[in-house]
């Protein structure tokens, strides 16, 4: 890509971000549109007036997160949406602090010196096709002569970068700590820090219930502190007529609104997909199927409480400290059994896989990293196609067996415009989710952990073949044929292509500042979306809600895309410095505009007090190490005498990442006593985190009427919450 | 090493045991050397009569060792003994299991065949230097003819070790964890049971004391079960005077005894050696030195205790469950501050480890492990230039640039007689006292952890260098001739002479067994050295009980060393099953001869309740895994198709490895709450903990009277133990 292409494609990408911000302005300023630019405050009550007037004035919206507190952001959107906007935060101020030397020094030594103009020369004297460069290609360390004493420019500057990374690095991890130290530490205290989850409970002793059993264990090991078990059960029979009778809720008040509204009482057919079949009254229809699932309802339920059983529990303590304290000890002598760990917020709990025994979730586990590992490997084949079918011409004389494919028009010209792309764009739309079932498949216990899963995963997939790909692969393809000629210079031509690619990743990443901080901004796609679907599809205020109510952040793809965007920075930070004002602005403009949206639209669906930020960490010193090793070997395409001064960084870096997971790590996974013995406004009472901890399906229904003979179930039921408040 | 020699070097072998072992009787039924043989029972006291009636018969030490019961043993050695006794039985007993198919399988099918008489026969048709070969030769695998059939009873014989170690281990392992259970849920109560250590304690905040710092810390994370907190002190200096007190107080004993036995009181000179100076009275001089020292140490007592308070301390518990949940649980939010241990035992602690700082220990501990690494690894270099100088012509024939050196005479004969060997022999004879000094200098808390980390490098070091080195270095200098001439058949050449090493490991381990143990029984050279200290050195009585009190077993070098026989046994049970019955044998007298050790003379110094388990089972498996690699090389030397299938047996082993360590390991390393909930008879008394973990040099002695102006130290000192007695 050359300097004129660069500033097409920088420009494009600038103009049509401002038009979406002038889109923004104007169409969040409408009244119909609140509920899609203010959903967070809406829900939380903080009503719509106001807004027109503030967003008058297109730079209000920025005032208004520029001057945002944090605290402000807690209370908006949690400590997991202001842990992510401190990661942004972080990277921005790596990338401004080493702004200060890389671009006041690198780029006046590589654009005082003319390595390219040379080799240019030369390949001309020697009858070669000498690859062309531009002026832009000069501010990059690839015009530095071999062995120039310059390179010592470079040296000074990646040990100023990795240490600047350190430092801040170090500084946020002791912010984050405390942030969420504080919010553990919150007089408010919430229900799961008084339950510990216990699983692989062993058989249950002949003679004894499943409930004795726990109890019995617990009552001898904590005496003074145990409080209560709760027994988890097999609830999928339950569950499903439970999300059976939910669709028919929801039917019936669909049915009852349009008989309001049409004052005449709405017909369907029962057959398939209502076309076929006799016509019956809904709202009878409903209420009757609605009665008669929940006797089936309550039968599951009965079954299993009682029947269904199994060998996992949630342990409640009467303090926070008793459970801080249980949830890190072992408890059996045999440690694979009665395993212990912190209770996650009940909100995201996965039920299913509470139950999954010890060394099936160790199987689990390492089954869905082989199928990763493979896929992350072998996916870099399609991008190789992809970026190889780009050149098909190219190919074909490389590859002449290929020329059967390659010289059938019909099969060439579809070939080359849809499957890989289509491939590409599909695989890639459906990765997140699949890495999501994957990640679930694992048998882990909470929603937050299984977006962190699925975020590593999606960081590799992105890094490799994204990066890597596009690096390695672009390189490749372009030099193929003069490796070809002569295999010894393989080194030489990765140095000089490898800055190159640079020039495609600031494209890339103004891309992303300006296309994808737009849309995201404007919200165009979610506007559309809620408008279709209540012209068209809602009725109810219920189903309005649920057609503009968004969820969180979705860190499982935000992160990793940033996370790229970071690795792409510090790698080339050094070697082409023309990338960091890239860098500063994408986080920049990502700064203000993702407080806007934690302030304003974002509306958590479960907090994990920032349990993701070592995840981030420890894949920002990943990128830094990546980018320390790129270096060294660039350094030694330049035949630098000194390169070997670099070998020092990676291994700093290692003892940066030891240092700070012995230092803060574990306080991210358990609760410290220090922070666990903190005053507590109020004990949450034992029925209510008993029913916190129930899951939805086993939730009593009052509206229901006893039949005759039903007392039994219903007492086993009810007996979960009632013996709670009585006792 | 042909059949001739191998029966030569076992039969004396043989010979010299059974005249040690008629020694031993002798020996042991004399009055005088009871001290030697019977140790532990007369410091049990249990009384000298009885035995000289017992050891009439040679045969009366087997049958008692043989029926002594395992709480028998744990009563006489402790658990630490009767673990490493199950550790010789279970060895012994997979070797016995194993041998059921080996030998009656493996053997005829080698000595039917006849691989080494075709190869002889092809070498000499083609007029080479044929390697001979004995008739013992056929029976190892080497007999096998390529590709032959008969290699699948190899096959089946391999899988058959693997899973009978597997099987045997797993009972083992399970049967280990219910004897420290057991010992450690005992009713009789242990002080280290009710404390836990802390280190890396913070800075003292303004306006504190340490002592204030920490029980407030303690008091209010555990505000119902901590009593009292002992911090640690940096005691060098007290510790340095204590020693010289000692000294002292010893040769005033002496001193004294010499005066009641000659009625006159001796004397001696002050200056150098005792040879120049003045000449003074020995029990006044002492006296008065040990008054003078006593002054010195109460000083040094009082600036330790107030001044030099480290960031360390014991943290005393009032019940078992307290301390076991105490200790495994994180207390600070920085997980380097404030970590937790279990209390070691009183009187294993290594006082002076216990204040290194967090990452000091770290360093330590890596720099330790790049150390041993580095002997490890260049250690091969002297062993090879020993077995070169062995025959040396042969290497000048070699190497001929060595001829300078080897034609010397002179110099020739004294490098062929002394350097090499004495280096080796000083080396080898200082390697177990450098290898604790450097486990200790990792900053272990224990005694007991310290000999665990000895033994595990010591394991590495006698793996890589005994075995490795004589397998590789013996085939390597044998066959370099061949190789010269045709370097491809580098593999088969291997793959004969690994077989061939097997008859010089047999006359190792009968060396081992019957040298080996019969020294062990026999006690030889302690009787020697304790008669030689009786008569010429030793005066008073607590300097002959000294001279003949045993220590412990010795684990850092006798496990190790038994561990080289079991890889030897694995390695070369299905390659040459002819080293079983001797492996068998082994350890069948090691079993015998240990008991009888255990019961009579060795007197543990500390007990770990069999914590070095985990260690040797782990070994055992990385020992079973480099046999599963050797016969994977080896059947491909053999050309056999089916090779393959043997590489499932590494990935059991690892895969059994991790199911073991996720099972059983981690009780090992803390006490679950399920064991340490069980009753207790009577709570020690807070004095008695006190005064268990407080350094000898910090007691108080009585003897000493209080000069003037001294009761401020003393008051400072004594508070310690008397503040508990009276709260």
């Amino acid at each position: 890509m050359d300097f004129s292409a660069l500033v097409t494609s920088v420009g494009t990408s600038f103009l049509i971000f401002v038009v979406l911000l002038l889109l923004y302005v104007w169409l969040a300023s409408k009244q119909g549109n609140q509920v899609v630019y203010y959903p967070n405050r809406l829900l939380k009550g903080k009503g719509k007036d106001g807004y027109v007037s503030k967003t008058v004035n297109p730079f209000t919206w920025m005032a208004e997160a520029w001057r945002a507190s944090e605290d402000e952001i807690i209370a908006a959107a949690g400590l997991d949406a202001a842990v992510y906007l401190t990661f942004v935060g972080t990277a921005l101020a790596i990338m401004v602090v080493s702004s200060a030397v890389c671009l006041p020094v690198l780029l006046p030594l590589s654009a005082t010196d003319r390595n390219n103009q040379i080799e240019r020369q030369e390949a001309l004297a020697k009858n070669k096709t000498a690859s062309s460069y531009d002026d832009f290609d000069n501010l990059a360390m690839g015009n530095i002569q071999q062995k120039s004493n310059r390179l010592w420019g470079f040296v000074v500057a990646a040990y100023f970068v990795s240490f600047v990374t350190y430092f801040i690095l170090w500084k946020t991890y002791k912010r984050v700590l405390n942030l969420r130290a504080r919010e553990q530490a919150s007089l408010e205290a919430k229900p799961e820090q008084f339950v510990i989850l216990v699983q692989d409970i062993p058989l249950v002793p002949p003679g004894k219930t499943r409930k004795e059993q726990v109890d019995s264990f617990f009552r001898r090991l904590h005496p003074d502190t145990f409080d209560r078990s709760l027994i988890i059960c097999d609830i999928s029979q339950a569950n499903k007529v439970w999300v059976e009778i939910e669709g028919y809720r929801k039917k019936l008040a669909r049915a009852e609104f349009v008989s309001e509204e049409s004052k005449t009482r709405p017909t369907h057919k029962t057959g398939f997909l209502g076309l076929m079949g006799k016509s019956v009254d809904s709202i009878d229809f409903y209420n009757e199927k609605i009665k008669d699932l929940m006797v089936k309802l309550n039968t599951k339920q009965k079954v299993a409480l009682t029947e269904k059983q199994a060998g996992a529990a949630f342990i409640i303590f009467n303090s926070r400290l008793a459970a801080a304290s249980a949830a890190q000890v072992v408890h059996s002598q045999l440690t694979d059994t009665w395993t212990v760990i912190p209770a996650p917020e009940p909100r995201q709990v996965l039920w299913k896989n509470l139950t999954i025994p010890f060394y099936q979730r160790m199987i689990r586990a390492n089954t869905v990293y082989i199928i990763v590992f493979l896929t992350v490997i072998f996916y870099m084949i399609p991008i190789t196609f992809v970026s190889a079918f780009t050149t098909l011409d190219e190919l074909r004389k490389l590859l002449p067996f290929l020329k059967w494919v390659v010289d059938k028009k019909a099969l060439k010209s579809i070939l080359e415009a849809y499957l890989p792309q289509l491939a590409l764009i599909l695989f890639l739309a459906f990765l997140p989710v699949i890495l999501m079932i994957l990640s679930k498949a694992e048998g882990i216990a909470s929603e937050s952990q299984a977006v962190r899963a699925a975020s590593g995963k999606y960081f590799y997939f992105i890094v490799f073949n994204v990066f890597l790909g596009v690096t390695l692969g672009g390189t490749l393809f372009q030099s193929l044929k003069q490796i070809q000629k002569e295999p010894s210079k393989i080194v030489n031509i990765l140095g000089t292509s490898l800055p190159k690619t640079a020039t495609f990743f600031i494209s890339f990443v103004a891309l992303k500042i300006f296309v994808g901080y737009g849309l995201e901004i404007s919200r165009l796609v979610p506007l559309v979306v809620y408008h279709i679907k209540r012209r068209f599809l809602c009725k109810t205020e219920a189903e309005l809600r649920e057609a503009w109510a968004p969820g969180g952040f979705g860190y499982a793809t935000r992160v990793p895309n940033d996370m790229l965007v970071m690795t792409i920075a510090l790698c080339y930070a050094v070697l082409a410095p023309m990338i960091i004002p890239f860098a500063i602005l994408y986080f920049a403009v990502g700064w203000l505009v993702l407080r806007n949206q934690a302030l304003n639209v974002y509306v958590p669906s479960y907090e994990s007090y920032g349990r993701m930020w070592p995840h981030i960490q420890i894949r920002i010193i990943a990128a830094l190490i990546l980018s320390q090793l790129t270096m060294i070997g660039y350094f030694s395409v330049k035949e630098f005498v000194y390169s070997f001064l670099l070998i020092p960084l990676p291994v700093a870096s290692l003892l940066f990442a030891y240092l700070c997971k012995k230092r803060f790590y574990t306080s991210f996974c358990v609760t410290s006593l220090e922070v666990a013995c903190k005053d507590v406004k109020e004990v949450p009472s034992l029925s209510s985190i008993a029913e916190a901890f129930t899951p939805p399906c086993l939730h009593l229904e009052d509206k229901f009427d006893d039949p005759e003979g039903f007392e039994d179930a219903r007492s086993t039921v009810s007996s979960r919450a009632s013996s709670m408040v009585t006792s």
